[in-house]
């Protein structure tokens, strides 16, 4: 039986050591990425390797607010600090027979301004 | 022990059914509601079942696409369909010893266009 959530904590902490050796051995031959956001799609080990090794050259570092995993599938929530700011990262991952992650999909959520309508039936922070 | 799975899957359907007696059974008398992308919060059970009830009364419908659920954690992903679009949902959710949703931590993630420069990296769907 796999190890679902440190499987997922593996992954965030070889992206985050940019170990990209050990990242790569998380993932499945045919894994598939997918951010619905941006309707955004990498198909591969080779091609989401280059994906994240290319795509994203900055000075950013990782941190797991929380992982939750059951069966195959887990959930992830990230902050991903850059010299620009702080960003959430949740992701939805599937492993396979294998125990290899076979699909991610990807959420950027990004803030925005609270709905004036309900604003009697909130606090702010 | 409570089943963290099934009374995220009840939640949803007591949301989706209006069905607003059941679903404040599922709750903690001191329930924290935050959707950290405009910063807001609502406190206790009473305060959330107004905000729903009165908050969302248009003619919606809910999806569950994935409920993942560990100890007393679990995320889901939502489809909410409204006569004006479909938009995701992804919630994170804490109970209490006595199996009751004590957290709820939601994210509404937007689509975006695509950064350019990494569309040699990527497909698109």
């Amino acid at each position: 039986m796999v190890d679902v959530h440190a499987a997922v904590a593996s992954y965030w902490a070889a992206a985050d050591a940019r170990d990209w050796g050990r990242f790569a051995d998380l993932l499945a031959p045919d894994v598939l990425y997918e951010m619905p956001q941006s309707r955004e799609r990498v198909q591969g080990r080779a091609a989401y390797l280059r994906f994240n090794v290319e795509g994203f050259p900055g000075d950013w570092r990782i941190t797991v607010e929380r992982i939750v995993a059951e069966g195959r599938h887990a959930a992830s929530r990230i902050r991903l600090s850059e010299p620009a700011g702080v960003g959430i990262g949740i992701t939805f991952f599937e492993l396979d027979d294998a125990g290899r992650i076979a699909r991610i999909t990807d959420y950027w959520p990004e803030p925005y301004d609270p709905p004036r309508d309900r604003a009697h039936l909130v606090e702010r922070f």
